[in-house]
């Protein structure tokens, strides 16, 4: 009798609407998935809470929860929904349902936990961390406070140190699941709204280091040049090795450009493509068509901003991820 | 082999904590429970969704939906739950998540069939009207516009015509529920602003006129003497029977006064024990102690106003409708 193969162990990295769409993928293949949660978004709804609530960031936790979800469409729309009139608007009814749940149990965890459970999620959300941290970024001689604050800001390659504070431990949980992993898959996301934030966790890159997992990278299709003065594959691959202080193992990567009318758009809020003419070396690299030519199905329109028009498509992704899990990476 | 037999069709008809006492008890009955719920709250977070969001009202319905779930005790707490900082403030998370789906589905019905879902409730809850309406009162030379409002008058015997505008058609569900029903149950409540609105609506007196059902009235403990001018069972029963056109067949009161210190608070509140010694007559009339010594669970401090300190035990009140049902009333 042939013994039952053990479901891999996946640990997704990441937070926003990237991770939204490497989770939608992943969940139809047979895989024990883990989104580690990025805690230090501080915008819109999110925000509003945090500040009047006293609660922890629930936006990036809801947005792993729905894309984890096997309960019906209206539920996952109801989780995204957004009240665009009077004293809620801009609030989505599952940053409310955290927060409720919170409030009631008194522990976030168990607040995602309960979600979790009404939402009929396949796999886990584990939050980084549980401590209340704001991100803090130094840009020359400037200190910008808060994630929101610093995506807004013109760093342009003046970058002098990002951190968050105060320096908080790792949620337990989200050390386990890196130790375990059989593979960590961080990206694509805003690099320093949902990637960085995760790397700045005491413990994470270490654990990350420490890792057996084959360590994926999904580089962004597109590259804010008002944040990062270097557009290509390689870079983005040394930006992310620094912070985790090590070496990835696989580099995915697009490599056909989207449409030229959406490219202009992106121009004008100084997004360039990826360019993957300067590919990082002694890495597993692996180059696909990733453009979506539709939206994922369970995201709301609400959610979706000119920078996301130009998206990584769900399936292809998906594949193209769980192609390198098994296809072993020529390490150097 | 004997027929299995048929759970009774019962109808409790009402719409505030009183509706949820009796359904908390009931619902440990093997009844085939429909709550048929008052569509014309206006006051406290249902008043704000109304304003700002255009929707139903939905705080009655979610009252019933709780008592009703057979869920855990965490989501019954988590629909109660009430916001209590910031732009969110006194909204009731139960509340939300109506408003939301109705947002979503554009149609309350279709939001109170999966709330339903969601609570995993027994039986069903059905509101009276599924249109917009607004309760009016005449009292004296004043009109007075709103649930609210109302509540908040001195009518002292002096109302002159109350109504709805404009004139709802009843919900055909709710028409069918009460056709079918073996018992109707009505109260106890706030009278204007739980059991006459659903009585002020197109073809529901005539229903329950029609109906075979046997109509079991439950007394409020209290009176108010603001709102009634006579704190009698007699004339509760009457006022109640003026608005359906038609007699009842059993009449369940409290026979034993609640606590001293409790009564002269009321006391404060214009509230008096609604008297016993005062008895319709030609009706079947069915007396018991039914005050609470505790608060039923599932029920948040936050919905507990000073006026329902005094409330019915779940348990007595159930075992004595329960106790009617199956007591053939002498009809006149």
């Amino acid at each position: 009798m042939a013994a039952k193969k053990r479901k891999k162990n996946v640990v997704v990295l990441g937070g926003g609407t990237g991770t939204f769409t490497v989770l939608t993928g992943l969940k139809n293949y047979p895989l024990n998935l883990t989104a580690v949660v990025a805690m230090a978004d501080d915008g819109g709804s999110t925000g509003i809470l945090r500040d009047e609530l006293g609660v922890l960031p629930p936006g990036d936790v809801r947005q792993c929860l729905v894309a984890l979800s096997s309960h019906d469409k209206l539920m996952r729309s109801l989780m995204n929904y957004r009240f665009v009139e009077g004293g809620l608007k801009g609030h989505s009814f599952g940053n409310l349902l955290l927060s409720a749940l919170e409030k009631i149990t008194g522990s976030f965890d168990e607040a995602v936990e309960k979600a979790s459970e009404i939402l009929r999620i396949e796999g886990r959300v584990v939050p980084a961390t549980l401590e209340k941290v704001v991100l803090v970024a130094r840009v020359g001689n400037r200190v910008i406070r808060g994630q929101n604050a610093i995506d807004e800001t013109n760093i342009n390659g003046a970058l002098k140190k990002i951190s968050l504070e105060p320096h908080p431990h790792a949620n337990p949980e989200a050390l386990r699941a890196i130790k375990n992993a059989d593979a960590i898959v961080i990206g694509p996301g805003n690099l320093y709204s949902s990637l960085v934030p995760n790397l700045l966790v005491k413990g994470i890159p270490e654990a990350i280091r420490k890792s057996k997992a084959k360590k994926i990278l999904i580089c962004n299709l597109m590259t804010r040049m008002d944040q990062m003065n270097k557009n290509s594959v390689a870079g983005f691959t040394r930006e992310i090795e620094s912070f985790i202080g090590g070496p990835l193992d696989a580099i995915i990567y697009n490599n056909k450009l989207a449409q030229n009318s959406l490219l202009t758009k992106y121009a004008k809020e100084h997004e360039t493509p990826t360019l993957w003419s300067d590919l990082p070396e002694d890495r597993q690299t692996i180059g696909a068509d990733l453009v979506a030519r539709s939206l994922p199905s369970g995201q709301n329109k609400g959610d979706i901003l000119v920078r996301s028009l130009i998206r990584h498509d769900t399936k292809k992704l998906a594949a193209t991820i769980v192609s390198a899990l098994t296809n072993p990476a020529k390490k150097k």
